[in-house]
C-alpha cells in the first residue's frame, strides 16, 4: 500500500535552565556553561513531528492533519508553550537538556497518535543547535543508518 | 566505491483545491477544511530531489547536476509551475494532496533519474507542512530507518 | 513622548492569474508572462504590517499586538486565504498584481488600525519578489527616501 | 562623501514575563495575555544594529566591524545573554515589551558606537514579531516615511 | 498616482580578498582580520534591488519585471557570478568591501533602470552582514531618517 | 539505553575552483560549466554535523556540545574558514566538488568525536544544493534507508 511521510512545524517559547542537584555548583557550569546561569534563560523551539500514514484510497491523505494538530496542541505544545520547563513535573528529576526535551515529547506522543505511526520527533532550540530521536528501531547499535 | 548524496532544491506555483467526487459536500469540507473551498486557493511549492551517486573516478562528483536538473525541470516543473494541479491529467481522480504529489514526482522521475539512485523526494506546501516520500524500501513495515 | 514600530507577519494561500480584458490575448501574453497562464496558479502570499505607536506609560506597549490581529485577521486574512483572489470583488477590474494587492491591503487597514498609525504594508509572493507601499507622504516625489 | 549602511544581526537566549506592579493580576492578564503567565517564558532574540558611516579613503569600509562587535557584545549581547531580563536593573520598573528592548538597546549603544552613526535598531522576539527604532528625527510626527 | 516599490531578489557566488596597496601587509591584517587571508575566500552574495514605479492604468504593474532582471542580469549577475571580485577593473584600485560592492552596484544600475525609480540596493554577504545604499537623498547629513 | 542525535550548524566562507588536471580545458568546461571559470569563485559554506549519543544518566546530555565544537572548530573551521580550498593539500589531486567536501569532513572527523558516533554529514554550498555523507553501513547497496 502507498504510503508518505508528513512532517509538520510546531512552535512553543519556554524558559529553562540546565542544572541538577547530583552535581555540586561548579560540576554543573563545568558541564552545562552559560545554560548554567541561574535565573534562566529561554528560547523559541521548534518541534518537528513527522508521521507516516498509509495513503487513504478516497480523500488520499496520510493521516489527518486536524487531528494530528488538536493532539499535538494539547499534549505538547499548550504543555510547554509560555512556561518554564523547570517546572515541569517530567524535569523535577530530570535536567531540561534538548535530548531529554526531544525524548519526552516522543514518550508523549507516540501512543497517541491519532493514525499512522509517530517516525520521527525534532527540536531546535537554537539557529545551530537541532535534536532528533527516531525510536528504539532506530536506536539498534548495527546495521542501518540510524 | 566512495558514493554521496545531493539534494537540489526546485519550486513552483500552482494552483489546487482538495475535493473528490467520491465525497458529498460535507463529507469534503469535512475531510480538508478551507482547503475544499470552492475556486481553489494555491501554493509556492518546493521540491527536493535527493540522489544518491557514486563517486565518479575523474570529476570526483557523484552525478551531472546539470543532466539532473534538466529532467527535473522537463517532467516536474514545467509540468506543474503556473498551472492548476487539479486539471493534471494524473489528478482526474486523484486529490491534489502533498501525500499524492510527492508520490506522483517520485513516479516522474525514479525511472528517468540520469545517473545514481533515487533516495527521497520531498515537498514542502506551506512553511508547516512538508511531506517525504523515500521509496518502497523504505516502506517495509519492519526495520530500516523508522 | 517615545515610540517605537511593531512589524507582525501574516499569511494566506491564494491563486491567482495574471489578466487584463482591457489587453488582447497575445498582449496579456507578453505583459504578464506566464502568470497570465490560463487556469492560474497561486503562492503563499506573506504580508508585513507595519504600525507605529507611542510607548503606553503602564503597559510599556505601542499598540495591543492582540487587537491588531483581530482587524488583519477580519479584513485580509480571513477575505484571501484559501481563495481566488481574481474572483475578490476589488480585482473585478482590476489585475492581482503584487502591487495593486499591497495597495488594496494598505487601503483596507489604514482607517482600521485600533491604535497607533500604520507604516508600511509588505507583500511576499515569492522568495524573489516583495511589494511594498508606505503611504501618500513617502510618495511624495521629492526629498526623503520614501 | 561616499556612504554605506552596515546593518550586523547579534543574538541572545533569554527568559522573560509581561508584567507590570501598576495593573492588577487581572488587568495583567487582560493586558498581556500568555505573556503573563507566572514563571515566564523565553525567546531567542535577534538584535540588528544598522550604523551609516562614510566609506574610509583607504580602507573603503564605513565603519570597522570588529570595533562595532566589540561594543555590542560588551553592552548587550552578554548583558542580556543567558539571563531574565525582568531582573535586569532598567527593567525594574518597565515591562520587558519588544518596544522597550529595542528602545533600551538603542540607548545603550547610541553614544558609544566607535564610528559612524546609529541609524536603526531591529529585535526579533518571535518569528511573526519584530520591533524597530530609527531614533527621535524618525519620530517626528509630521511627514516622510522616516 | 499611485505606486509601489518592487524588490527583486538575486544572486551570485564569488571569491574576493579584502587588501589594499596603500597599507602594508601588517596594516593589511589589522584592517582586515582573516577577510585579508592570502589567496582569498568566498561568498554566496544576494542582491537586493528595489525599484518605485508609478502604478500603470491596464497592466496595474509599478514595472515590468522581466525587463529589469535583464538589466540586473546583464550589468550585475553575470559580472559577477563565478568570478573573483579583485580582478574586476572596478576594483583594480579599490578593496571589495561590502560597502565599494554595494555602491558600484547601485552605480552600475541607476541610470539603467528600464522604467521607474532605484530607491535601494542590498547586499547580503553573509547571514550577520548586510550593506545597503539608498542614494544621494538619503545620504543628506540632516534631517529625516534616510 | 536511550540516545538521541544532536546536529550543530558550522559554517566556513571559502574560495573553490572545479578543475581536473586529468581533463582538457574543453572538458573541464564541459563536466563543470561555469564553476570552472578560471580565477575560481566561492560560498558561504555551512556544515551539519549528526552526533548520536547515549543519554548521560547524570546530565541527561548526549554529548558534550563545548568539546565537539572544539573539534569541528580545531580540524575543519580553521581549516578551511576564508582559505582558496583548491590550496588544501587534501584536494590536490581531488576536486573541490561538494561531493568530496562532505567526503573529506566525515574522514577528518570520524575518528575524533569525542563522545557518541558520527552518524552524518551534510554540506549546503548553495540555497540549492546540499551534499550529504552517512557513512558506509549507509552505503550498502541494498536496503538500508533508501
Amino acid at each position: 500500500m502507498a504510503y508518505a511521510t508528513i512532517t509538520r512545524r510546531y512552535r512553543f517559547c519556554a524558559a529553562h535552565r540546565l542544572h541538577t542537584d547530583q552535581l555540586s555548583e561548579e560540576e554543573n557550569w563545568v558541564a552545562f556553561g552559560k545554560c548554567n546561569n541561574p535565573n534562566g534563560h529561554g528560547h523559541n523551539y521548534v518541534v518537528y513531528v513527522t508521521v507516516r500514514g498509509d495513503i487513504d484510497p478516497v480523500t488520499h491523505r496520510g493521516i489527518d492533519v486536524q487531528r494530528l494538530d488538536a493532539v499535538v496542541d494539547r499534549l505538547v505544545v499548550r504543555r510547554f508553550d509560555h512556561r518554564d520547563l523547570n517546572l515541569d513535573p517530567e524535569f523535577a528529576e530530570r535536567t531540561t537538556t534538548g535530548e531529554n526535551l526531544v525524548l519526552l515529547i516522543w514518550d508523549l506522543l507516540v501512543k497517541h497518535i491519532p493514525e499512522g505511526r509517530l517516525e520521527k520527533v525534532g527540536v531546535i532550540e537554537t539557529r545551530d543547535n537541532y535534536f532528533e530521536y527516531a525510536g528504539e528501531a532506530a536506536g539498534a547499535p548495527v546495521g542501518g543508518k540510524g
